[in-house]
């Protein structure tokens, strides 16, 4: 028996590129081998809780559009809610979800009440998980919306709060293990600052570190065998968030010894709010060795705030998933949509039409990405072009062998005059519309 | 004898706020003691010897708008230069100047000759600055203008055209050693990328890693004392430059086990490229330890290229400086001019006449800077508002003597429901507002 | 007898630019005379009930922090708001208020009974305006927050939208004359859209057009004397909106033969998203002869969304007061402060200071500008510098007596070779600083 | 005879879509029949000679990196390089081309040589499009390049500068014609200003109003029978461009009643720069009646500055055809690439490659275009959405006879209240990738 918020939706199955049918998937085989591997393993999709169950549709400057039965503040809503989530995840097929414990649960009159309720949703997502297949890509806490935390969570003036957070953090690491949650993620919406005036940022960053700390430790001390992940962004709601970007997160992960400890979670909106491109920070997260899942919805470009939209530009995705196979692809992580409609998507399908559409561009960027990966026109080229670094010479400066002495002696020496190489940019991108 | 350059310029004198010369400082009175110092010795200016004396006026829809005689690309015209240079900074009374190799003589045919000329001119400035007392804040080498390092210098493919930029960064060091400078900077104009497409963005860190390397020990190994600064800028030439921001460079150190070694000169034009405000980089810097020297131009902020222009904005140049004086002061650093005239500014007058303008908003800015530092009123806030971290329990936390559960348990027992408190940005906007 | 909200709150006074008390004025005297008039009669200051009263706190990422004894979302609600906005109005002594009906009563069941609602806070407005001498700046019509109104207001593609909105406008302008109001404004939220995809876009135009020609017949038809006014903004929450900046609204008016009808309320935050400066689109509104009013609220520069922030950088708003002053100051229009507390600002004081600091940083902008306007300095660079436009050729041409062959043949016969000219441009931001 | 540059290049053939000859084409077939009309006539594409011959790799950081033969500065090397320009023009079988005058001469001693020289090279061309069939879609003047243009050409404050700018364009416009160019544009680089400061904006919109409209006479005098076009351009290299995007320049030419004789050349490129999608400003073009021509390169999303890269991401280029396809096509108007190799791209053959890409991807671009036009899914659902405007209630109101007080009278007397509808935007996006 189902809930009927779908109505007498059938599973979500794969037609090939040519169905119009809006409720199936044209790219997205699940069992489909790509590179070695069923695309399912490959792309490890996840639903997220909060955008498809918990958002009312509200703007700056408009409420709630969304009318869902669940929306009642009360357990029964939230019993209701986990039906109809579950419902979904069955449709689409996917393997995967995440959640706050704000998604999944009204807050109570006390920590304890909320953490009681939690726990009550949770053991109906453990049956509901086993009844269904359906996995916990990763747990978070909601560490932002309530008003507790406007001035932040571990970064609060109020050492209270830090306490409030941490004891929020511990039991969703707990419920997380519980659910054998894949990853955990941080996500410091409001560790950051409005205004530098009111701020003592070194302290607020001494605070952060040490709350990380304190969360991988305990993660640790459980036996939690996930991924404990961050996930950058530079700014909104906060002026700075203190985890901007990759390489931002990387420098706080070294300057509190975590960088073997902690990955990151890259978001493609997030990744535009800080004026990368995706694939930059896929790239620079792997060469660092703390890549870890992403959060595949997009910005749109012309927004300066996150639309978190549902990713639909395959090229695009292509190069955002050919940096993820060159890394090895994900272990513990996957594809996360932390996508919501649009305010004005007001129907129960749009749900499904949304991640069905997400996940098919999701599907085709990888076979794209595949493609190339095995082609190795590009790598070729790359391989190629720092060839030169490969000879002995290149070798003993890369190695420490040589001072800048050694290196300028060699210059007059030998006249050293390097001419410039076509760096063939156009071609390569004409290389990679071989493939999208 | 002068150039006549500027005609028969007098020495910029003080003259008041009252004052309405254009050749007359307003505020910059350079043995006013503001906190306890001269403002000389606060503020160390520098003049900026590629944008005032090197720079054509061009950009990119336009060619060469100023004329001056010493533009011949020869030896003589590099003289003529060096004459009026010095003639500026003496009629500014600056303390300090700053250059690149390839901004003071032309390019020779070969490394060897390019070298030799800059020897010649660099025996020149000894003199001069014999004569003068004006004094080098920073050396610096071109690795981004000439062909050869269009696809970077330290991180170009070619290890040849690493090896030319090592011996031309060796020889710049050397010479700025020679010339006593404070400082040397590395800013990495083709350190990044244009496309990912032909990059290996590991590699290249590793290169970068390795030439920085090279030149902190050959620094070290000849004596230099001046500090080593790398001047962050997110992008521009290149879509994605390695030293993004503040918070990048810091990772970027961290990495290669250079955070001892090297600090920051912060752009104003840059930070604003990045995603941040001025003052939000400053203390990033001052709270990781690596704050070193300010370019104090800034960018038209409805511009996204660096427009590199005279500082004019008193109350966030006071912002700024209240973030350096939090910090203890420039040491080895100073206030460079990284600023060009408009290029419809093509009058000779106009060199000081902008210099002037932006020392004396400098010069307000840290008046007002020092007060709001003195009075206490902001910082006396900030300190109030994490004073409940001062207590037993923020203590043994931030000292690490509490686990996750241990807060978490409080939080249960006490029922702790952490109230949150007035940030008061306005009234602290409020508050600058008296000093500026 | 008052609320008690303020507690024992007295009328902010001016004190003099050495005041510390934060709720007195240290700028603005309102019957000190500038420019020949009165600063009250020349900044005309209106306060926002909106954020100032209606506002809760919320963001995208969070829910309410403020707690108002008004937020019951009934009649004893509204009334309540009403006693404590009339008490800010005097207490701070502003001349000016402006609202939108949904900011002063409660939506009802049916347009009948909001209309009803709005009607009874009326009344109590218009005794209170009569009580407290505070008149109203402007009314105007909420169109963007009910769900209704989720694809536009004018702009659905349901004219049942349009008619309800018409309706609702129509109420606000017998409202706006009710109350003497001195201008009716327009700001279209949701005027504009998501995407292309699903959008007519020039049958909105067309609807939007109809729209406005039938509001200024209906303030026309009723003998309204304000003005009408729209408030341009690119986007937000919209992806696009059709009243981008002045000069969009300036071609919509001329395509509906509106532009004697309606001028532009310019806000500076909207001016920036839109990628100008604000003084840019006050100078070009007074080009064009639609300059109307101001909302003299920044936005962070950092933000890319509508931070709606109070004022503080003087010397900013004195280049805007400058080309206000240039265009002969306020006639209908005023300054609004469309700005909204940070929601970490939870005192009832901090709604005092927030007012107070940005009604300060006015004054001094506007005595600014009047003294740069009085001067001349600057005016007389420029027309200096246009002065050989006076020439007889320059009119002839100007005048359409030339046609471009006249003028070919004049440069070919007279070897016309202009020479450029310095535009001084550091020294004219010089000049500015010696007034700010 | 060739002159070699491209070594013993072929033309350029249609292979297919599974070709991976970097000098094929893959998709862009022009005699295929697209939606009723050969591909060469749908997309009349155009190399644009200035990027592709006259410029030399250089940036706001470094010098040329390209090196020509051509490169003389004399008129030897202006006939090679129409040589080899011709030569790309016949290999990539492209049927127009475009330049600038200062594109194709060295600049004379004076006016009369410079026009003297022009002419020669005009001869040159005459013949060889003659010879080769290509044609010239559009004529234009440089009027930013030379430091006379420093502070803007027809809004120079100099009224020699104008007449200067004046002589220019006619001699321009008499070339086109004499070629046969079928539009002639105009892109103001310097019909802006850098600072408000030193500029009159009212009087310099007057001039530039009046230039336009001797231009437009000068053209229906002389009889040609093209289309003048504008291409907007919201800033860079100035501050502020008047001509910012479609939206304003059709207020512009509304305010000189040029509307019915100017139409817009739309680059994508500089409509992200505004701010605006390149569907958007097509959109707002067809809608407003001026659409005339595009430039089809795009901007890097990541970069704050005019990139000029040749287009690559076909579903971006399928929403601009789409629009163009909606708009009727193009009639004078064509695709040309104002694009420039990136200035890593030395090779000759580098100049090939892009252009093919380029061509490929609009030709996928169109196809897809016309199928989702043919379609009719998403027209289909947007005439839906808007279909109760076809009733007669609707068509009352939309033609104007319907008072505001009308239509109140109705809301309130029907209990009108409107209810929302899905706006399905997700389904949509998922449509378009039916056909990408
Ligand atoms: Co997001
Ligand atoms: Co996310
Ligand atoms: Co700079
Ligand atoms: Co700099
Ligand atoms: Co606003
Ligand atoms: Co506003
Ligand atoms: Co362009
Ligand atoms: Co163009």
């Amino acid at each position: 028996m189902t809930t009927g918020f779908f109505g007498d939706v059938q599973p979500v199955r794969f037609e090939g590129a040519d169905s119009t049918n809006p409720l199936a998937y044209r790219f997205y085989n699940k069992d489909e081998v790509v590179a070695g591997k069923r695309m399912e393993d490959h792309l490890r999709f996840a639903v997220a809780y909060w955008h498809s169950f918990a958002w009312p549709g509200g703007d700056p400057f408009g409420g709630q559009t969304f009318e869902r039965p669940w929306f009642t503040d009360d357990m029964a809503g939230a019993r209701l809610k986990a039906d109809v989530a579950f419902e979904m995840f069955t449709a689409l097929d996917v393997p995967f979800y995440c959640f706050h414990d704000a998604d999944v649960r009204p807050e109570g009159q006390s920590f304890t009440e909320s953490a009681r309720r939690l726990d009550e949703i949770v053991d109906i997502f453990a049956r509901k998980q086993e009844e269904t297949g359906v996995q916990l890509l990763w747990g978070t806490a909601n560490l932002f919306s309530h008003r507790r935390y406007m001035a932040g969570a571990a970064t609060n003036p109020d050492p209270d709060v830090f306490a409030y957070a941490a004891a929020t953090v511990k039991h969703c690491i707990d419920v997380t293990k519980k659910l054998g949650g894949a990853n955990y993620v941080l996500w410091g919406g409001r560790e950051g600052y409005e205004t530098l005036l009111n701020t003592d940022l070194k302290r607020e960053r001494q605070q952060a570190g040490r709350f990380l700390s304190m969360a991988v430790d305990y993660a640790k001390k459980i036996g939690f065998t996930g991924t404990i992940l961050i996930e950058p962004k530079p700014q909104e709601p906060t002026k700075h968030q203190y985890d901007y970007d990759v390489a931002t997160v990387y420098g706080f992960l070294k300057e509190f010894g975590l960088e073997n400890e902690v990955k990151v979670n890259i978001e493609q909106g997030h990744a535009i709010l800080a004026g990368h491109s995706f694939e930059h920070e896929l790239a620079l997260a792997a060469a660092l060795g703390i890549f870890g899942s992403i959060d595949m919805n997009r910005n749109d470009y012309q927004s300066g705030w996150d639309t978190d939209q549902f990713p639909n530009n395959v090229p695009e995705m292509a190069l955002a998933y050919y940096e993820i196979l060159k890394a090895g692809g994900f272990t513990t992580g996957g594809t996360n949509f932390d996508a919501k409609l649009r305010r004005q998507s007001l129907d129960a399908e749009d749900l499904l039409v949304a991640h069905i559409g997400g996940m098919d561009a999701c599907a085709r960027g990888l076979k794209a990405a595949a493609r190339m990966l095995e082609d190795g026109v590009l790598s070729g080229f790359v391989e190629e072009r720092y060839s030169r670094w490969n000879s002995a010479e290149g070798q003993a400066i890369l190695s420490g062998q040589r001072t800048l002495e050694d290196v300028a002696r060699r210059v007059i020496k030998d006249a050293v005059d390097p001419q410039p190489r076509s760096g063939k940019q156009e071609w390569l991108e004409n290389v990679v519309n071989r493939y999208v």
